[in-house]
């Protein structure tokens, strides 16, 4: 049975003081310039992404990563990608879908039967309703060595209360570190 | 010169989504329950805080320190302990000091003379003035395995992008993670 395999993995990449985005939207500050000799190189990363068979994101990380693709590529490949909005977006590759309305309906009925590893790549909305809903099974926070300031937060305030079990840590030579926690479920 | 050692170090103990505190003030969430196979023991951090010198705290991290006193003992030991407040408060224990006035002050003229390994130990409003000022020279940031989903947040919009240098990541076999960072000096 697929559901027993089944993993929803949410992912952010953030500041050190839990910022996800600069108010300009800037992305320069993901080019850190720390180097930190203890560190892994990055190539297990991305044997990892290799593994991930469904991406989901809210609309405004979709119109972030349309955006960026124009510079730096699509960042998430020929894997299948569902945006989650209310409004109607264009599909910029053959590999979007368009989701609207309960996301326990989206995770149990559409991406349990046909997925085994689905990563949600953000924004903060789509991530404090799943936390809320208590629909993720693992968080990876991957942490940049810096202090942003200000900007949009990751957490804010999601209002429950959830124990994680730590499951890895992983420092980079670039001075990121990623966590990587279970929910624990009751 | 003693201020060629000097190292100030700003630390936080926080839940992933960046909280220092409940808003009921409790603090049962510090006793986490995850079991981390690859951590290290606890014995490393206890070593380490031999070596500090010196502890400046808040006003409210001060009183409530006091109020933890009278189950777990006081927390900070023989250490000369400076609090940082306008308030009169009473000295609790023979080697703790009141200052009141401009933190640059403080760090330069009271600290930097007198000692080596100077740890701040909270609370929130205290670390943003010294973050703000520039007077820090590392952070260390205790990660428990919990989300709190509410409470006083540990960086609140200090309003200051700061580069940082990664120095060490622990991880214990608690599922406590504990990052150490550098501030990169212009």
């Amino acid at each position: 049975m697929a559901a027993d395999n089944f993993k929803l993995t949410l992912h952010m990449v953030s500041s050190l003081d839990g910022f996800i985005a600069k108010k300009d939207n800037s992305v320069s500050w993901f080019e850190t310039s720390s180097y930190y000799k203890k560190g892994v190189a990055g190539q297990d990363a991305e044997t990892f992404l290799k593994t991930i068979d469904c991406y989901v994101m809210g609309a405004r990380t979709y119109e972030h990563a349309v955006a960026l693709s124009a510079s730096y590529g699509w960042a998430y490949g020929d894997t299948p990608t569902i945006v989650v909005t209310n409004r109607i977006l264009p599909a910029e590759r053959k590999n979007i879908e368009f989701y609207s309305g309960d996301l326990n309906v989206l995770v149990n009925e559409r991406l349990k039967p046909n997925y085994n590893n689905v990563w949600v790549a953000g924004g903060a909305i789509l991530a404090k309703e799943l936390l809320q809903l208590q629909l993720t099974d693992e968080i990876r926070v991957t942490i940049l060595p810096v202090i942003l300031g200000d900007g949009l937060l990751f957490f804010n305030h999601i209002g429950l209360e959830q124990a994680l079990h730590l499951k890895d840590v992983t420092a980079y030579k670039n001075g990121m570190v990623e966590l990587c926690y279970a929910f624990k479920k009751e």
